[in-house]
């Protein structure tokens, strides 16, 4: 849900799509950057209050998260479509309540409602509370850590050929269903309790008591939990007053299983999530805990549960308010809110000091260039010069069409300082700062000066404001497509009108930490590195994200390598680095 | 309790108080910008977890209203704070319950629960709500707009002598206890409802149904909402079951007092609130129009009064998600989430086409330096050479102590360029900048040379890092305090190794929006401008955040004051503006 939402909020960022005729005119307005991060965010933000009909956790989750920068218009907005969403969800929650839904109908706002008034717990519950959140906290973390080797190793089958894709995904299926149709001859059979307001054993429908191999009026309580949708699996585990329901080899043989297969199950082809399995496991480790504690606790094992599930999520997705107010939307339980924060603390702090969280590890296994809020240590003791690379290549204000040309077709930066040099001023001067697919837009256009001018605003008149705007993922023009005459190969273009004339720039003695700071705090592509002294060209090089990120940095000062400065984690033993 | 929070923080962030005997040696590591802000943004949220019992409340109040900077680091830091605080809140409770602590046994962790499984609403709900939110964003920014006259006119009086204040603080509580006890004679007598569950009439203890001067057997419904703490009456008018309880006249009576005594009442020396005033006036606001739409609607008078006070809160406070989470908390009534939402986000809409929010405009009305986060339009039309003003104070890295006390009397400035000059470099280059305390520091320390040489990391063994830690606001060493002899004032002071070497820069050409949100997103405090040719001096000035303000720049650029571009506001009538 959160992906389909982030993928609608996407298009609609791309102006909509032509191809299949999605297009309205005033989508035209979200074609730039700044829109688009928004919107995606927004989107996520739709998605997860959906999925969990959890609006408020929605929003704060998509900030926590998926936000790069928080501003409060963000917030406004995320609010906003998350209000929406409530509200309709709500609206379609009365409709299908008169029983024209078929599946849909059932259920209401609240997902796992656990509500009791009368809920009780004292000092000493807190030990076992406490212990929860530090095993929950490293199980975490080893879920993370075995999740992201496992996705290494898939995208190193993916990448051979969509058959190797489709094979993994039917054997990994395959495998699933045989083991969770075995699984159940482990548990022994249960007899039918007498007070149970359900029928026992339920046949042939969705239920508590699934019957499976027994004989009449016993069930199987692994079956229960595994011949279930997700969902209500997670209802069975959160539900009080059944503390007699489920045997200690059940909970836990339902734990291992639920781990290894959620691990194994993300990243391949089919589309599988993280957050319900997720639970499903914490729940299933939560009740297991309780059912070792149930002699020295008043939470009764649905509580122990959702705490599980608490620590579990917070091991592995390591966030705080967001997934508070989500686990609090799920269970409508508000008394239970200071344990749930306990437990997400304590979890997080103990995961945190194995590794990452679980979306770092796979944004850095997809390899993309994440740049991190924190900077490294060892930055503090580079100059942005340590780390600027690479001839450097500028245009000047009034430009041969060949040069652009040449210089578009070597490389393939995005962006390009512009300088004006004598004659056109007294000595050279960094004018600003042109970006790739602008220089693209000039050339499409072919309106090219036949002697080296300034032209001012007049330029203008060719191009309407939507020809600058960005453009969607799959549009972006290619200088290879461009096909230009001898004769105009030899013409001029003024680049002034087009210039981003005010970029942000630093001197090159300023600290690597510090423009990283101003790199990622801004929100910038390229940042220009001018010289303290002017000899020569006025500017002496471009930082984009690349230039900021520890492989790059390390790879040009390898004796950081060893710097004192480290995050503090905890070293995994030998054994384990093999993988 | 948010101003207590806020003030213990910022003891603790100054290193405790040494006048006091309140201090131990790890607070020191708070002793700087950053962990101050932080510590404060902690404290606050403290305050309002406490206050309202709302611990993920107080987290996103603190972040959204408090910070200027988001970072996941803060987030981590407020939640642990409001978890520390709802623990022993819960254990303080668990204490209380056996009945030890007086008055303040009572309640659970939810101050106004208005929990109910089965409340309903549908679209024809909807219509009543949204005018509850558009009406509640009116009188919410009217609010906002008599409170900041008010404000003002009490700061002129205020600023008189002392007896004015306590003069005005007497008047004021006069009036509030006469008025309070003449009002419930504008109410009539109620008879007892048979079936009520209380004792009717209550006399000499807290309670619904206050009797005051009514014959046996009745009530007076005013009396019953004026003699009660705030916190009674909020509870009153949320509850349920109550529908019969209250005229229309008592209620409109109610709100207009609370509206007028609230908005009198904050500002005098004693300290008043603004939350749960704010909270009781939007309570009996959505009471009356409850009242009035009774006949067409599902919802009760006790779940309008909670809408309306959303509403109210919305309007004057014009937050989203933080005050979402607070009345989720406060009431534990997640199934009215959906509605709650719309009513935020339509008052907080409506108020914002008429005026700003109720923090803001105190702030703007105390004259702080409040730096907002959208930079006004009309700056995109500057670049920040248009706003540098006044002689440039700059130091040389070899400088003559004399010059340096010089420079320190004469300008009140907070931060210097350091330059190096012939003979000591080629051509003028920036170093960098250098603090006043810092200087302070130094000239306190007489550890002067008497050539004016370079002498590197040497100059740290006269001084240990504690000397350099951001002073407490009391604690500030003044030039004035510094005696120096002629000799001395003929020596010399080697600044390089105590100046930031890496300061912030920006081009003069670089736009002043640009530079703005450079300044507030990376939390600056000086900001040098470089010239974009060197001619002479490597500097052209230094920005702090009063060149930013509006009234700077529109004092030096008064035709900018007609710009076509202006926020979005509705203008006020004439008769309005006399004010």
């Amino acid at each position: 849900m959160m992906h389909i939402g982030a993928c609608i909020a996407s298009l609609l960022g791309q102006g909509g799509s032509r191809r299949y005729g999605l297009t309205w005119k005033w989508i035209r307005f979200f074609k730039n950057d700044r829109d688009r991060r928004d919107l995606v965010t927004c989107g996520s933000a739709a998605g997860i209050a959906a999925a969990f009909r959890a609006p408020v956790g929605g929003v704060l989750f998509a900030l926590e998260e998926m936000a790069s920068w928080w501003t409060s218009g963000l917030l406004w907005r995320a609010f906003f479509t998350t209000a929406v969403v409530a509200i309709i969800l709500r609206a379609l929650i009365d409709v299908c309540l008169s029983g024209k839904c078929g599946l849909f109908g059932k259920g209401g706002l609240i997902m796992f409602d656990v509500y009791s008034a009368n809920i009780s717990y004292h000092m000493a519950d807190v030990p076992p509370v406490l212990l929860l959140g530090v095993v929950g906290g490293i199980l975490g973390s080893l879920y993370n850590f075995l999740l992201d080797k496992v996705l290494r190793v898939y995208a190193i089958i993916n990448k051979k050929s969509v058959s190797y894709k489709i094979f993994i995904a039917c054997t990994i299926s395959i495998f699933t269903s045989c083991l969770l149709f075995g699984l159940p001859w482990l548990a022994s059979c249960q007899p039918c309790p007498l007070d149970s307001t359900e029928d026992c054993p339920t046949i042939g429908r969705s239920g508590n008591y699934k019957k499976f191999q027994c004989p009449p009026g016993h069930y199987n309580d692994l079956a229960s939990l595994i011949f279930n949708t997700n969902d209500d699996a997670i209802r069975n585990l959160f539900s009080k007053n059944t503390d007699a329901e489920f045997q200690h080899s059940t909970m836990l043989i339902f734990f291992v299983t639920c781990f290894i297969l959620s691990i194994i199950s993300y990243g391949v082809v089919a589309p599988a999530g993280l957050f319900v399995p997720v639970i499903v496991t914490g729940a299933s480790y939560g009740r297991f805990v309780g059912m070792l504690f149930s002699s020295h606790t008043n939470l009764n094992h649905g509580l122990f549960a959702v705490l599980g599930a608490a620590s579990f999520l917070g091991g592995s997705m390591r966030m705080t308010v967001s997934l508070c107010v989500i686990i609090l939307e799920l269970t409508n339980n508000l008394l239970l809110l200071p344990m749930i924060m306990i437990v997400l603390l304590v979890s997080k702090t103990v995961a945190d000091a194995f590794n990452g969280n679980i979306y770092d590890l796979i944004m850095k296994a997809k390899g993309f260039p994440y740049l991190e809020v924190h900077v490294e240590p060892y930055m503090r003791q580079l100059t942005v010069a340590d780390v600027v690379t690479g001839p450097l290549q500028v245009c000047h204000g009034n430009e041969k069409v060949g040069n652009i040309v040449h210089i578009l077709k070597t490389t393939n930066h995005q962006g390009f300082p512009v300088i004006d040099e004598p004659p056109h001023s007294e000595s050279p001067v960094l004018y600003g700062l042109i970006l790739r697919a602008h220089l693209i837009t000039l050339l499409k256009k072919r309106v090219f000066l036949r002697t080296p001018v300034r032209i001012g605003s007049d330029a203008f008149r060719h191009f309407s404001a939507d020809e600058f705007a960005k453009k969607g993922l799959g549009n972006v023009d290619k200088i290879e497509d461009i096909k230009l005459t001898e004769e105009e190969m030899e013409m001029f273009l003024d680049l002034h009108p087009f210039t981003n004339a005010s970029p942000y720039t630093v001197l090159e003695t300023m600290s690597l930490a510090k423009a990283s700071t101003l790199f990622r705090e801004v929100g910038l592509r390229h940042l220009l590195v001018i010289p303290k002294r002017t000899t020569g060209s006025p500017v002496v090089g471009i930082l984009t994200r690349h230039d900021f990120m520890p492989e790059h940095v390390l790879g040009l000062h390898p004796l950081l390598v060893n710097s004192k400065w480290k995050p503090l984690r905890i070293a995994l033993p030998r054994f384990l680095k093999i993988f």
